[in-house]
């Protein structure tokens, strides 16, 4: 049996493997990916990011758990609150923990020992820490791979973890077809929030450590912030997009109809407020599903990809066709200031043929 | 006269002008960016970063205060020491404010209006907020395009601030011989100065606003961090490089003569420790210099840059060969998962010729 096939037939090591393969970016993973394509575009792909110190590990498990759970008994009283009708109980979850701010020395892992002991042992939940990768189109289109991979083997809800606020976040949130971003009482700077942008990426806020002092503070720190933000139709508009293509629908003025994105709080630690978190999850597919919204993503979420994979396969065809030894010689020209970045680009775009 | 001939004669506007049309990536702007080129290479490239909360920005303004001082006299006690012999007073500073985190709302324009109020007027200052662009590339090929206007307009000093923590951060550190990075009490866990790797790119330490609660906290954290962190020789090893061409000297075993970080404290809005952070930055480039890692941080640099704009002519060269309408029906057929989307790519390529 090869691995796509052992994915298909629910066999956890071909899963676990064949995400190795797609993750080195090795022929066999190329493969097995496209064998699986076929069999994607079920899942419910939803991303959690927020700043160190918000939680989002620990409510990310408690979501898992919850997903998890029959539809009575639970871990605390909040949890023992039966699940919205929306949500079909349990449903399979996989998490993919991405932490784009270390290059070095790939925090993900750690997390996933924390983890790996909460969660261990249950058959529909799986769990993946990627490591990151040299660039940030890497990462993004590992994750990318990664989750299509959990999708074809029948993971209902992929939690896609993502650490930090900056553009990485905003890469890999168009993976996403629901976005959540964690706030939490006393990270500094209330003002913040309005500077980091990651607001009008997000579909549903949380303020989690909700039983901790000045958590009125945050949440009207982010009531405020979430009405300044650009109104909503025109979010995607300035996602940070690779423009491969111009005059492609991440740019045009298809407006999406609007949803205000609620504020939550939940204390991660105890459970409280998971259920209305999960609530407003299965809401916002809900009205993706009923405004077309779903589909509209999906295609930004494709075209993205794509235009990803073409910029590496750019990139990888145009050095194989270099003589060898083309590149340091324009790098010496540079370094004795005879020939300026763009003359070299030139002389080696010349060379390649 | 040209905008380059503008340029190297010390025309302010000149200057401004020819850094518009560098950042908005006009012919004009390559063609004087070329003329310049040759002009470059004597500016000292110091970047600061650290996360939202830490005053970095107050930092930046009393480095480029204490470098535009005469040997004597200062606006606190501690500025009042003399400057260290190594730093030549005063020198011209530029300062560049990179905000990769928002890109969305363009946050760096506020933080240009504080700066402006308290360095206005001096024409040995020249200060320059990016907003970002689309793509990381994009904000990264556009930094180093900026940084190189003013080192051949003689800025003997050039602060590249950035916000926040994640692969932004690497990437523009990559532009700079020296970089900073900068912390605060009170910021959340300690633990995650670990998990940031942001550590390992630090030349210089510090704790910024040190009369603070905590600090020794945040000093011992460090400490810790810094003593877990990769050894220095290999961190280039590691910096998330684009990988264009195999076996190039960024992925090479060259080692760099050790260099231990100091862990300085600071408090930016009195300008206390400013004299032992400006004498830490020339000791760092004296150090580069002595070992020749100045060079081998050059020859990195502009191999970097190289990449990216190698990356970005690839991408729009593709674009123009490639038939009108192939990219959608491409993308529609993915949305039908007829073809995945290596096959998209591979029906693209094709189609280009």
């Amino acid at each position: 049996m090869d691995l796509a096939e052992g994915v298909l037939a629910g066999d956890r090591l071909a899963l676990a493997r064949t995400l190795s393969q797609v993750e080195n970016g090795t022929a066999e993973g190329k493969s097995a990916l496209s064998l699986l394509f076929p069999h994607t575009g079920r899942a419910h792909l939803v991303g959690v990011t927020g700043a160190s110190g918000t939680g989002k590990s620990s409510l990310v498990n408690q979501l898992a758990r919850y997903y998890r759970m029959p539809a009575k008994g639970a871990s605390s009283p909040d949890m023992q609150a039966s699940k919205p009708a929306q949500v079909e109980s349990p449903c399979r979850v996989a998490i993919v923990a991405v932490d784009p701010t270390s290059p070095f020395t790939g925090g993900a892992i750690l997390g996933d020992r924390i983890r790996m002991r909460d969660l261990a042992g249950d058959p529909g939940v799986f769990i993946r820490s990627m490591a990151t990768r040299g660039s940030l189109g890497g990462i993004a289109s590992a994750t990318a791979a990664v989750v299509q991979v959990l999708d074809a083997a029948g993971y209902e809800l992929i939690l896609i973890e993502t650490v930090g606020a900056g553009q990485s976040e905003v890469n890999i949130a168009r993976l996403a077809h629901t976005t959540i971003v964690v706030e939490a009482p006393g990270l500094g700077d209330d003002i913040q929030a309005i500077k980091a942008g990651i607001l009008e990426i997000a579909d549903v806020l949380v303020v989690n450590k909700a039983d901790l002092p000045g958590v009125e503070n945050t949440e009207r720190a982010l009531r405020s912030s979430l009405n300044l933000a650009h109104p909503l139709p025109h979010r995607f508009m300035h996602h940070g997009k690779l423009d491969l293509i111009p005059g492609q629908s991440a740019t045009s003025d298809v407006a999406e109809p609007l949803w205000v994105p609620p504020i939550l709080r939940t204390v991660a630690l105890d459970g409280t407020g998971i259920p209305k978190l999960v609530e407003a999850i299965a809401d916002h597919r809900a009205h993706l599903e009923a405004t077309g919204g779903w589909e509209q993503r999906e295609r930004w979420r494709l075209q993205s990809e794509l235009d990803l994979l073409l910029q590496n396969t750019l990139v990888e065809d145009f050095r194989s066709r270099l003589p060898a030894g083309a590149y340091e010689q324009v790098v010496e020209e540079m370094m004795g200031r005879r020939i300026s970045p763009f003359q070299a680009v030139e002389k080696l775009v010349d060379s390649a043929g």
